[in-house]
């Protein structure tokens, strides 16, 4: 077989990122040296978290943002964090807030993701966000990053959503459940998977477009799939590699060798969906930076 | 072949009514003459609303609840009704208040639901209950009536919906749509299809349960159904009928007499969902009103 092909996630995020920086470029010239401004508050110092608040930094400069790490110890109080979020909501020069999960433990993460402005909830949980997503003839502020990546990524790669059967494995607040909401809104009739599926093998089978967001390394096999089937494949996953420096090596949750030869397109890991999530902050950032220089508020509750 | 059980929402919806009866009795007597209150607000006098309006004041009188209905001119100024809806939402004696919809043209529904206190959104619509019910481990304050009253339907006719599929035939944002998080909740995998749906009959027959919820007489036919399925069908359609003094004769999306000889179960038409849904709006505002005495406030945003 020819094999499928590759939805290159790195080059569009990158086309992405260099539209975004003319246009704040032209924000800052016609707006007396505006910045779109990103504030990310992270508490403690998860090796994980810090690393993924550099992505975001460097993707935030280099675009010509400007960026805020506010940077909180482990053992700060949740009055305070709360403190820290409503004097970034408070500050108009803000445009985004992004409160990096997860927190320490017994902090409530629910609380202060809907303490965050939903004007500046760039990263789109907050709960009155998803609602506008998942209510017909509504529009959030800001659709969620990874999903909105995936749905650009398919748009980019010219598929047909319309009437077209999606199934969606994994139902997480932050993937899955948005993502199925998106591509309804695309009017694909979509299926969601989760842990408690039964004939999972054949439900996937049954998917013109499949996204995967499960957390399990190549668990996803080409005798699952229908021929010619468009996947994206969210899961980001570590497996041990011997030939590499750091020991491991990151996988999706398809089996790429087996699917490629069933599938018609197919997102490589890493540089598919993740490259994307990170440009879709920056975009939703430079959006709500937009629209505070139009005097923008939602007139809601 | 013997055909399906009936699942008979009237007997359910009966029996729910009068526990929900005694408890506003005993409710009453412990705090001193503490009544639910649930407010209507109706604007101009469309003849179904009003229809609507009785039907959800003689269930509330009947359970022992004080209803008040605000019936405002058709000519009513937006600003003049909002003005209605914020001296209900900063009274606390009111537990539940419901904007009858459709609303005169000109008119923003919208923000005329956003604008509900959603503490007191006993129709579940406000987007922040929509968002709170759309994400796992999050609770709405109120769940949508008619997809609740399905919910508990099949929970009364002891249907197992863990790993099972259903299928949701519509995606509107007070049935399918919310419907579909609802029985997602209960692990069930859930597929939504509507109007742009392909293959929509074979789809509809990989469901273990089917909840229809379209607004087409009788389109769903026997032959689709895969042996045994359960039937929630939330259609309620006028087809003419010269046998009675009306003109007219109430049936569901789907048609009875095919259908009931496949399913294991099906709900009728009317004497089904229908009851139901007044019912569970009686549930939510005696939930409110309990909540109310225990001074709940839910602390978001
Ligand atoms: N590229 C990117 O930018 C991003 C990548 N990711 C990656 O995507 C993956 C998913 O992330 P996230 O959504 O946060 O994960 P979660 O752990 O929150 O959710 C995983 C989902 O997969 C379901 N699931 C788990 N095991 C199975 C199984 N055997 N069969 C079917 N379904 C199963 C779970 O079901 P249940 O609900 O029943 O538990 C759950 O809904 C991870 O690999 C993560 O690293 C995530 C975010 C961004
Ligand atoms: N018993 C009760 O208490 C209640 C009963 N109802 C009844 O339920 C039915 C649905 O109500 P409601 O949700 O408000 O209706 P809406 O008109 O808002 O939604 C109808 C849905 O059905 C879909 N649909 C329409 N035609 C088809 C088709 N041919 N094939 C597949 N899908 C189709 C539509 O798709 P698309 O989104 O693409 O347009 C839409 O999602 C009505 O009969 C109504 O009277 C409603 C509420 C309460």
């Amino acid at each position: 077989a020819a094999g499928a092909k590759i939805i290159d996630g790195k080059a569009l995020a990158e086309s992405i990122r260099a539209k975004l920086r003319d246009e704040v470029t032209d924000l800052s010239e016609n707006n007396g040296g505006f910045i779109p401004h990103l504030a990310i508050i992270q508490v403690g110092d998860r090796e994980d978290s810090s690393l993924y608040v550099r992505q975001k930094q460097q993707a935030a400069l280099k675009i010509g943002m400007k960026f805020t790490h506010h940077k909180l110890e482990a053992t700060v109080s949740q009055a305070e964090l709360l403190s820290v979020v409503h004097a970034l909501n408070d500050d108009y020069r803000v445009h985004g807030i992004l409160v990096q999960l997860p927190l320490p433990d017994g902090m409530d993460e629910k609380l202060v993701t809907e303490a965050i402005d939903y004007h500046k909830d760039v990263d789109g949980f907050h709960s009155l966000n998803i609602g506008l997503l998942a209510k017909r003839d509504h529009e959030p502020l800001f659709e969620p990053c990874t999903p909105k990546g995936c749905i650009e990524l398919l748009r980019h790669a010219g598929v047909d959503l319309n009437g077209k059967k999606a199934v969606v494995v994994g139902r997480s607040n932050i993937v899955g459940m948005p993502l199925a909401h998106l591509l309804q809104g695309e009017n694909a009739t979509v299926t969601v998977c989760h842990s408690r599926t039964q004939n999972l093998e054949d439900i996937v089978r049954t998917a013109d477009i499949l996204v995967t967001a499960i957390g399990r390394p190549q668990m996803v096999k080409g005798s699952w799939l229908k021929p010619g089937v468009v996947i994206i494949d969210v899961g980001t996953n570590p497996i041990p590699d011997s030939t590499k420096k750091s020991g491991i090596r990151w996988v999706g949750d398809v089996d790429f060798e087996s699917a490629s030869q069933i599938a018609s397109a197919i997102t490589p890991v890493p540089g598919g969906v993740g490259p994307m999530t990170v440009t879709m902050l920056m975009y939703n950032t430079v959006l709500s930076a937009k629209r505070s220089l139009k005097g923008y508020r939602r007139p809601t509750q």
